[in-house]
């Protein structure tokens, strides 16, 4: 595998020794296991092996469900929807579910129970009328609002369509492995169940059951992607600062933060990275965004957004700086074809890439924001396959974690979130819920 | 059609004396077309007639267009793209692509030319092979990159599949009335044309055959729309500001980034409406952000995101307020089952319906949020029809225009967008181009 490098222009990279202690610090708290708040959630540090007997699971499981469905419905919200989801939309075709079934690689896979919105999910289910449908239903606790509502509703559907048997064979539960409602649920229904490790909160769980499986059964090669976490967990568990670009990364945002940069601006220049934009907004947005502090995460999608919030990059506030993932090498390409008397006035490019265009693209953007006072990191990602995608998991991952701990908040816990909930389920009439 | 409402909470929507001889000022600039920067770029002020000339002949090409392609393919970028996607996506079935053509109403709508990815422009061919396809090319110069470029390889994709006479009848061009590549193109060409109005930005143009057409195509009735739109013109062409909602939210934004607010969130709770976010941003980002002033637009969905970066809004930096769009009746519903046993403990809520739970969700972030010191605007919309969306549309341009005037630039140019294309046509060795 090539690696990743981060590049960076307008902003000094060089750190004084203050931060090297508080990096020390942080890094003790993530690799001791102890003394810090959030201690109980580092699960997720040490990936599982690509080989191991969750991987083996986890590929038959997928087998099953491509050997036996049209459709992998996946319901889930947080952290047991956005990574799953940005895998598949990173790494397969953009039009996937409109593929016919042999160039597709799997069943179709759509996601509910990431809203509340009743045209959504009457929508969708109106689509799945007469496909054969396997579930995938993702939740800790099992009492989030929006993943139970859309099982329930699921469930009658399902009934109705294959009866209470059969239903119970097309259900497959991500959950913690003892404790709360899904569990309840799924031994009393004798589903197949995958577990959610307790110590990883749910925006760290992508490398867990709760995005590996979909990801399975989109055909990506879920091992590979474990082999390329792995790879970055030796890579980022060294606290040498020159050598960790992951830390060098959550290092840079803090020293911006300080120097008045409010808003991070994560930059990509293909939109099947949209999603993984999301993954990452909830990741930084949650762990982050506490006790009046935080670094306010938003995405745009170049060059597309270059033409509507570019504008405000360049001139407006200087408030903001960008970090840009950059793919290198492309997996397609398209060639410009030459026009007999060029009258579009493109013919300079003819025999050119589409690729060599938007990295173009990407230059000129760089150069023109770097000149208009806004600080750009650079991503530089070799390829986008499984095995570079699970790397970046990974490398977000730990420089949140540590980014977090940097700032002085506990990077695992939510408490904000909470607050919303409470009030709706009063307003809901939930026994026993007060405000 | 029943009225769009504001509200407001955590906000004194009273106003002072010197604020409002600004928006005098303002509104002056924009009714009387003269004295300010950018008074060329007014023709958006008076939104096209339902049953005039411009809505038959928009009328008749959707029909023609509806009666001989299975896909419409729209070629466009920035102010030539969002608009009508946007209205596409909050108007019609949240999987309309996917549906079979009698559920359809219309053909298959795909939209290209709005970023430079190989991968999204290779695929998005490759599910079109078998396809009868009509292209809406939108571009008011023709000379805009991603936009030429899309458009030359769907040309050569049409010659092969079609040859040229037969492609010159499947293209519909929207560009300036009389100038620029593309106009010149479709002359030669043969092209059945749309004209962009000179004295509308690309921002302020999805209501005319720039987002009209696809929109029509899609099924959409945009006579309503256009009534709506007319509606909202009377409706705010009065400078009383306590009888103006739309000016009170730009008057509003303006107060809030004097108070610190640096950044707005627009807040929808309706997964189609996630584009019409996208359209806004540029709206407002594009015409605000300049000489160092603007608000930085950002969007979320909620639910989705109330399990994201709703923690940072709660309990982050006090700079930012949100700004809801809710849907007081929404166009469907679903109503939640009894379950015996009770095993989600969702029985408290059989028999309600998902609206009802969406609402109580909106109230109790409502309150979280203002409790947790984020001011709200909300925009009470009705119903989600196209008379309403139309009058959105409009509400929003008048807000943004009055709100640059307020903030002391001009509204309708976008120098800095600018920047990264004159680099970028350097480093593409475009002949003519210096830095």
């Amino acid at each position: 595998m090539s690696k990743i490098r981060l590049e960076a222009t307008a902003i000094d990279l060089r750190f004084d020794e203050s931060i090297l202690e508080q990096v020390q610090q942080a890094h003790d708290y993530l690799h001791q296991n102890g003394g810090s708040a959030g201690h109980g959630f580092l699960g997720w540090i040490d990936p599982p092996a690509e080989s191991g007997e969750l991987a083996e699971e986890l590929l038959g499981a997928a087998a099953y469900i491509r050997g036996k469905a049209d459709v992998l419905l996946v319901i889930g919200i947080g952290g047991s929807y956005a990574g799953g989801r940005a895998g598949i939309e990173m790494l397969t075709h953009p039009f996937r579910n409109q593929l016919p079934p042999e160039q597709r690689n799997g069943p179709e896979i759509y996601f509910l129970g990431q809203n509340l919105s009743a045209s959504y999910i009457k929508g969708l289910l109106s689509i799945l009328e007469d496909r054969d449908v396997i579930v995938n239903v993702i939740s800790k606790s099992g009492t989030t609002t929006e993943t139970a509502i859309a099982f329930r509703i699921v469930l009658g559907w399902m009934h109705n369509k294959y009866g209470a048997k059969e239903t119970a064979r097309r259900i497959i539960a991500t959950t913690d492995r003892s404790k709360g409602n899904l569990r309840r649920i799924s031994e009393a229904g004798d589903y197949r169940t995958f577990d959610i490790p307790e110590d990883v909160a749910g925006r760290y769980s992508v490398l867990t059951p709760v995005g590996l499986l979909p990801m399975a059964v989109a055909g990506i090669d879920i091992q590979s992607m474990l082999r390329g976490a792995r790879d970055a967990r030796d890579q980022y568990s060294t606290c040498d600062l020159t050598q960790n670009i992951c830390y060098q990364y959550a290092v840079a945002r803090n020293k911006l933060l300080n120097q008045g940069k409010l808003i991070e601006i994560l930059v990509s220049y293909e939109p099947g990275m949209a999603l993984f934009a999301e993954w990452w907004k909830q990741l930084f947005g949650e762990s982050e965004g506490k006790d009046g502090k935080g670094i306010f995460p938003a995405s745009v999608q170049f060059t597309t957004d270059l033409h509507s919030i570019g504008q405000y990059v360049q001139q407006g506030p200087r408030h903001l700086f960008e970090t840009i993932l950059w793919v290198e090498d492309a997996h397609c390409n398209v060639e410009l074809p030459e026009l007999a008397g060029d009258p579009d006035e493109l013919n300079y490019l003819a025999g050119k890439t589409l690729n060599f265009v938007n990295e173009q693209a990407f230059f000129g953007a760089l150069q023109a924001h770097t000149e208009g006072d806004v600080p750009n990191l650079v991503l530089r990602i070799p390829r986008l396959d499984a095995q570079h995608v699970g790397h970046l998991f990974y490398f977000f991952e730990k420089a949140c974690a540590l980014s977090g701990y940097l700032l002085g908040v506990n990077p695992f816990d939510q408490p904000g979130v909470e607050m919303s909930k409470r009030n709706m389920f009063k307003l809901l009439g939930k026994s026993g819920s007060t405000l």
